[in-house]
């Protein structure tokens, strides 16, 4: 993919500043916010039953996140995607530790069968437990698949009807048809606790702006990859690489992106 | 105001070393502990019904923050509440997000309307919002007044019966019948999620030591300001702004405060 | 104590990344993620009745801590507690704020009670507490105890028949027969919120790879004092501290470690 395109994509998150609306896990709720705000997106945090149907109204895109699930929380994921949809709001569902509990699969099936999401993000385990082509999860890490990443990835997005933007050394972005390979990033960003949960927040502000998801989704993942690329010159441990992520992700400029976004289509 | 009042203020702080009680939202509350330690208090954040009024009794300062709000935390704030204005604590309000959805507003009246609230800090937006002279918030951010900041606090003020402190490029503080300017501070707190809610807390601490409550919040606002004027001149970004945030809150002295407050009564 | 025992559990943590599943408090629960990583071990936090049985089952270690306590969390702890004890997992307790309140105190006898509780990590006041011995406790700070530290903390252990790990400014681990002192750590670490619960969840990531559990307890209080030994040559104030407190504890090796471990069996 040229360049051009995550470029033009962060530089529209920067001048449109959509309001991505989370309701997400309480271990990497501040993460989230401030890595929305150094995207160049509004974050607000909203999960009371009472007003995620109001506040979702106003958003560009709503994050949904089963990090640290309860049964209320999953009450408003489904009254605030539902008013997304209605909308036509786009919705990105993380489905943190899907297959570590019956609790986190049954759930993240339910919004996936209830709700029209448009990008499903998650680590190899995930996407793999909910293409149904195996896939073991460890707490919340991946814990490995049974096959090939591009095949689980597309099986996936081919079962669900939605874009799959699967996270790794190599990212895998595909909406069944097309395959987007990115290839930016640092391993130190997997010794970091929440970069799976920041790439859903960048991914929503970069969705809000864009008709093609599958393209943002790629250009979220280059942009937070090219971040940390730049962070680990900086870093002499993962709390300084963190400091270092987000200040680069907030100075990254759109031709900067340009010149080092890395996004393959196969 | 001479700079000595807010240095005698700060000083009390760090000998008093109050106990703030907070119940908050889950965004920023890290934050918030890390923020009162680094004012010179001691933080404790308890929000369940069975114990809030107990805990509330040992606080010099209560801060009630709506940020990520749920029935069952009103509930909790309004027995705390109470238990604070019996034993003559004093209650920091924080209405975040407040007229971005019914929900907010009407739990911001509800407090207002329950409790004796000594200081209600807020941004404009949501300030005219609870003015009822307009003000628009998007999310949790401000989206403007439609009138003069100075006239829009002062009506706030005399509307609701507590001290405003409504903060901006200029913070105006106002009891109704006095109105401080407080310009310290640093276009960088902007883009940091949180800092808001810090305000109040930092504002708890210096109230709690406080007879007058108008002239302690514009000194909480001043200290913390004065503090964001140094990071600026170290941080790279908005992550290391905010490591140099709180390094420099800690290691500001009275006397850096009573030479740099700039703290104007009109 | 010889270093190469500690250096060797070290070692042991990162070469078998146990799961340390926590029920813990939303003011640190970042803090306790990312520390767990920095260990060498991987964290997962969940605290839905849903699916707490299930998580724990998959853990090498299981950390619960009081500091924002709902009723739901409470039945949360309860169940995966029975489910670790069951499976043998150690269960790690911190009974963070106890005496502060009733809900607090009945909480954390309720837990001893009913589970077989491997570690008791607290500080001096909340171990003074649950001895029963005298010791006060304002918000989640130690206010002190009436009597010898070592008498309080082995008394603890005689009466809970746990092993308690009593933090301080030299840290007292006991199973009520064997008494160890830990010398290491710097000041700074007690002007930082959540590193007491840091240290239980480092503490559980030790007790993960050992069976002696009273061992294994000063190890890893010896490790995170030591990082914090590093971290203060290289902080300007607290929030720079943390960032160095984590980046020291991931770059810990078990010869550091090994040559610099204070403790002393008495």
């Amino acid at each position: 993919m040229n360049g051009a395109i995550p470029a033009a994509l962060l530089a529209a998150v920067r001048s449109g500043r959509p309001l991505i609306h989370h309701i997400t896990n309480s271990v990497t709720i501040n993460d989230c916010a401030n890595i929305t705000i150094c995207t160049g997106a509004a974050p607000v945090m909203a999960e009371a039953p009472e007003e995620v149907a109001e506040m979702v109204a106003a958003a560009g895109a709503l994050v949904l996140n089963i990090g640290t699930l309860s049964a209320t929380q999953v009450d408003a994921m489904l009254i605030a995607g539902r008013r997304a949809n209605e909308l036509g709001i786009p919705v990105v569902l993380d489905p943190v530790g899907v297959g570590a509990t019956r609790f986190r699969t049954e759930t993240a099936q339910r919004i996936l069968d209830t709700l029209d999401v448009a990008v499903l993000k998650g680590n190899a385990g995930e996407i793999g437990v909910l293409a149904g082509t195996g896939g073991s999860v460890r707490g919340v890490d991946s814990g490995g698949i049974a096959g090939d990443p591009i095949e689980t990835a597309r099986e996936c997005a081919h079962l669900t009807g939605t874009v799959v933007s699967m996270t790794g050394a190599v990212d895998v972005v595909t909406d069944d048809s097309r395959v987007f390979l990115v290839r930016n990033g640092n391993p130190a960003m997997d010794r970091l606790s929440g970069t799976g949960c920041m790439a859903s927040s960048i991914t929503a502000a970069f969705v809000a702006v864009a008709d093609d998801y599958a393209v943002a989704s790629a250009a979220a993942l280059a942009a937070f990859g090219r971040a940390g690329e730049r962070a680990a010159l900086e870093a002499r441990g993962p709390y300084s690489f963190r400091t270092a992520l987000f200040d680069e992700l907030a100075a990254l400029t759109p031709d900067d992106l340009a010149g080092h976004a890395r996004i393959e289509e196969r």
